[in-house]
C-alpha cells in the first residue's frame, strides 16, 4: 500500500487516489488526466464531426457545467460551435436557483443560449404539475425533459446534443438495462445514440470520467455550480443499484469501468441482432414515436 | 397484503408465501408447482431426449439430491436411463460423510452409480492439494470437478450431464458474467451448454427453481441429505453477489427470475455473434481445449 501523499508524477501533494489505478495524484495532473479523458472519449467514439454545432445541456449541476466548461475547452482546438441548452421545469427554490448560475456560466464564457420552458411547452411548471397528480414527477419529468432537450436542439439548429452523465450515470443504466433485460434500450442508448433515430443524436463526453472526480474537478477549477437537489427526486431503483455499484467498487476498485467497457463490447456484439423500433410521426407533434402519439404529447394531455 | 396462512389452491395450511407472486401455498400444491417447474424445464428446453442415458451429477447436497429424486420421478413417465457419477475430492469430515448419503440415495431408488476419486485421478486428494498450494483451493477444484465429470460421464457412456445448479446458481453466474463483461462465457452456459462443444453437453433442469425452494422441497419430501458445507469453500466474489442478489429479490420480489430471463434473452441475441473457441485437443488427455495442454492436466502437473 502506498502511503505517500504525494503525486505520482510529481513532487506536489496529491489531491486524489484513483484506487482502481492505485494511483495518487496532484491537482494539475488530475485535472489534465479528466482533460484529457474527456477529449479521448470525444475522438475515440467520433462524439463530433468537423463544424459541428453542438447543443449543450446544461441545468447548472456538477456535471453540465463541468461538461460546458469541457466542451469550451475542446472548441479551443477543434472546430465546433456551441450553444447552450436549457430546461426550466419550474421548481421554485431549485431550478430558479440554478438558472442564475447556468446563466451566469454562459454569459463568462460567451456561449448563446436557449431556455424552454414547462410552464409555456407542456402548459404548467412542475410545481403545478405535482400537485395534481398520483403518478411520481420523474416519470412525467424525464419524458419532457428529454421531449424539450430535443425540440430546443432542433430550434438552434443543432447537429448534436451533449449531456452532463458521468460514468456512474451510465454504469448504473447499464446495470438496470441488465436487471430488466432490457437489450434493445441497452443498445440504443451509451456514448452516442444511433444517428439515424430521427433525433438529434445525443453524446456524453463525460461518460468515462466517474461522478466523484467530476465534482472533485469542478471544485479544483472552481467552477460556479448550483449543488442543489431535486426537491422532487423520488429514484428507489436508481438509489438501490448507485449503492451496490458503490459497494463493490469499494471491494473490488475498477469495477464501474469493467461494466462499463463490457456493456460497450455488448453493443458491438448486438449490432444487427436487434432492429431499430418502427417509428411513427407523433400525430401531435411530429417527432419520431413507437406509437401514433408520442409519449410526451400523452402525457402533456394527463398533466394539463 | 394476504395476511391468511391458508393455501391459495386449498383450504390446507400454507409452508411458503411465494412473494414474486404473491402466493401462499400448502405443501402439496408447492411441491407440485416444483415438480411442474422442473418437468416444464426440461421439456420446454430439450434438455432431453427420448432414450438417453443421463448421468445425474450427485454430491449429497440438497440441490443435487433433489435433482436425483425429481429425474427418478420423471424417468417414470419419459424413456430416458439414469446413472449416478460423484466425485471424491478427498476431503475428510465433508466428502467422506456426504458420500455416505449419496450411496444410500442411489440404492434407494436402484441408480447404478460410478463414483471418481481425486486420489487417483488426480493423484492426490484436496486434503493434500490444500496443504502444499497457495491457490485458493475453488480454483483448482472446479476444473478438476468439470473435468471428472465429463471423464465418468464418458465412462458410463451417457448423453448428458445433469447437475443440481438452481436459479440463485445461475443468476449469480449471470450476473458475474455482466461485471466481467465475459458476454462468450454467458452464451455458452445456461439451462444446457451447446451439444457440439466436444464435451458431454451438460443441462441444469433445477435452473429454474429457487434455492430456497429447493431447501424447503427437499426438507418437506424427507429427502436425506448431506447438509454440511465444504470447508475450504471462499469465493468472495459470488459471496457479495449473492447477497446483493437477496437483497434486490427482498425489495423487489422476482427480480431474481426478471435476471434470469433477460439473460435467456440475451443468449438468443447473441447467437451467431459469439463463435466457438477454437479447440485443440489436449495432448496429456485428449479431451478438447483452447490450447494444446487443458486446464485440468496443467493444474495436475501443479499440484503433483
Amino acid at each position: 500500500m502506498d502511503k505517500s501523499t504525494k503525486c505520482a508524477l510529481c513532487p506536489q501533494k496529491a489531491v486524489v487516489h484513483l484506487k482502481y489505478f492505485n494511483r495518487k495524484l496532484c491537482k494539475q495532473h488530475f485535472s489534465e488526466l479528466t482533460q484529457d479523458r474527456i477529449r479521448k472519449n470525444i475522438s475515440k467514439n467520433e462524439l463530433v464531426d468537423k463544424n459541428n454545432r453542438v447543443a449543450v445541456a446544461v441545468s447548472g449541476g456538477k456535471d453540465s457545467t463541468t461538461l460546458l466548461y469541457s466542451l469550451a475547452n475542446f472548441a479551443e482546438k477543434f472546430p465546433i460551435e456551441l450553444v447552450g441548452i436549457t430546461i426550466d421545469e419550474g421548481i421554485e427554490g431549485y431550478r430558479s436557483e440554478s438558472l442564475k448560475v447556468v446563466e451566469k456560466n454562459y454569459k463568462k464564457l460567451g456561449i448563446e443560449y436557449k431556455i424552454l420552458r414547462y410552464e409555456n411547452e407542456v402548459g404548467k411548471p412542475m410545481d403545478e404539475i405535482v400537485k395534481k397528480d398520483q403518478r411520481l414527477p420523474c416519470s412525467y419529468c424525464g419524458v419532457f425533459r428529454r421531449d424539450l432537450l430535443n425540440k430546443a436542439a432542433l430550434e438552434v439548429d443543432a447537429d448534436k446534443i451533449a449531456t452532463g452523465h458521468n460514468l456512474d450515470d451510465e454504469v448504473q443504466s447499464i446495470l438496470m438495462n441488465y436487471i430488466r433485460g432490457d437489450f434493445s434500450r441497452l443498445a440504443r442508448t451509451g456514448t452516442k445514440t444511433a444517428a439515424d433515430t430521427g433525433f438529434v443524436q445525443r453524446i456524453k463526453p463525460l461518460s468515462v470520467v466517474p461522478e466523484k472526480e467530476i465534482a472533485l474537478y469542478a471544485m479544483l477549477n472552481n467552477f460556479e455550480v448550483y449543488w442543489g437537489e431535486c426537491p422532487y427526486s423520488h429514484e428507489a431503483f436508481r438509489s438501490e443499484i448507485r449503492d451496490t455499484l458503490n459497494r463493490w467498487e469499494e471491494r473490488s476498485p475498477g469495477t464501474k469501468y469493467q461494466i462499463y467497457n463490457g456493456a460497450e463490447n455488448l453493443k458491438e456484439l448486438l449490432k444487427g441482432a436487434i432492429g431499430g423500433a418502427i417509428l411513427f410521426e407523433c400525430e401531435i407533434c411530429g417527432t419520431p414515436s413507437p406509437s401514433v402519439i408520442c409519449k410526451s404529447c400523452e402525457m402533456k394531455k394527463e398533466v394539463r
